[in-house]
């Protein structure tokens, strides 16, 4: 069963020119692996627009490095560009759409000038978008749907478990999730300041109470709100002096307040 | 020595006409008691501006009662006032200094209201500032002075340890601290509707837990903050399940979110 979708998501491939939106988590890792030992032709795209961290970025090169994927890094900082950084602040809401939509023309210009090289110009635009993905509400993918860019694993239905499976199968390590900080910051504007302040306290928190799941902070005027799972909480409370600790490290980061939100997840 | 000063406190209002701005706190209870007892005219006047709770305004009513003290409650609900309100709201870090203007000048037409009735004018205002208090910066006692209200207190040096042994001496209750609602507010506008949520937080909160020392439910842009005691945090810890409740509680209540200040008194 699972290996006949590993053969269709094969199928796919075969014979096309391919162009992945990659970010080197497991869906689009998967995604740019297969086509890059079925497809004619295989080029992993990374849009590094500053709102992920350090640490996603590079995670993506050493990928596309150990599983041999022929791999482009395109620079794109939103923060730079007034026009896109505006879009997106004065609508927090829709910040997913447009931001996948900046990314979208981006992977299509890309396919352009690759088109002009490679003579004929059937190349698709693939992305990670899993069958799960279709039942939430991602207003991310409706960007990627009007610029035409294809979901292989959706199409062929593939599950987040059936996507760690088929992974395990060939030997492709399981990524630590890595989300977005824009994501991160709850009142507008997304500034370069905020996520590098998020991307600080985050790094910090991890590896001082050592948290393993769930875990984020977010940035709410100038106080962090740490949200946490409801199985590692109790990693703040065994000792008072953690909480003065982690106090004392946020406001160091430029927090005024951090605190634990009580939605437990 | 103590006796020395309480003598000071009675000979200080020997022969006079008062009025004590009184709030059923130990300070402003003490004074208005000794006030009563030496005092050839007294009046507590307590100013039910909308900024302290339901519990504070009853308590101020029984004390009186309770002390034999001649008492009048003014209602000027600073809420239902534009003036003043838009005052308080445009200028957040002085709102004390506004608030204790407006108080003043309601006690002075009191004053001048008794003027015509007892003859002569040598009526004195005093409040229950104390000798502890001028050394830490409340821009309310500098509108106060502006007003030529007296504060005895403070003038014979009487330290907030000088007026508990005194109003213990005296069988005075130590009643439970309560303090302005309005200062919960972190962002402006302070409104009735915040008041009242803060109100309720605390109220739910303080006998949910039993919480006994220091404690605060701010209100920052529909975010609930909860500052708590370093020496009581662990009533939080002792059951997750707790932390659920409190934040099903507070979004009944109204809030968006109920978070813990990591900052512990």
């Amino acid at each position: 069963m699972l290996m006949e979708k590993y053969q269709k998501l094969k199928d796919y491939f075969k014979g096309k020119k391919v162009i992945v939106s990659y970010s080197g988590g497991i869906d689009s890792s998967l995604v740019a692996k297969v086509s890059s030992d079925n497809a004619k032709y295989t080029l992993a795209i990374t849009i590094d627009n500053g709102f992920f961290s350090e640490d996603a970025v590079n995670n993506a090169i050493e990928r596309a490095k150990k599983y041999n994927i022929n791999h482009k890094i395109i620079k794109m900082n939103y923060m730079d560009s007034e026009d896109i950084i505006s879009k997106i602040n004065n609508d927090l809401k829709n910040r997913c759409y447009f931001c996948k939509k900046f990314m979208a023309e981006e992977l299509v210009k890309e396919k352009n000038k690759l088109s002009d090289n490679v003579i004929n110009n059937d190349i698709i635009i693939v992305d990670g978008t899993n069958y799960d993905d279709l039942f939430e509400d991602r207003p991310g993918m409706r960007a990627y749907k009007e610029y035409n860019i294809k979901s292989p694993l959706a199409e062929l239905k593939f599950s987040k478990n059936d996507i760690i499976n088929i992974s395990k199968y060939l030997n492709l390590d399981i990524p630590k999730k890595d989300t977005c900080l824009a994501t991160r910051v709850l009142n507008p504007p997304i500034t370069e300041e905020k996520l590098k302040m998020v991307e600080r306290a985050e790094r910090f928190l991890a590896s001082f109470l050592n948290i393993e799941g769930y875990f984020r902070v977010r940035h709410f005027y100038d106080i962090a709100i740490i949200e946490i799972n409801k199985d590692e909480v109790y990693k703040f409370e065994t000792d008072i002096d953690n909480l003065k600790t982690i106090n004392k490290k946020f406001k160091e980061i430029g927090f005024k307040k951090c605190v634990l939100d009580f939605n437990l997840k």
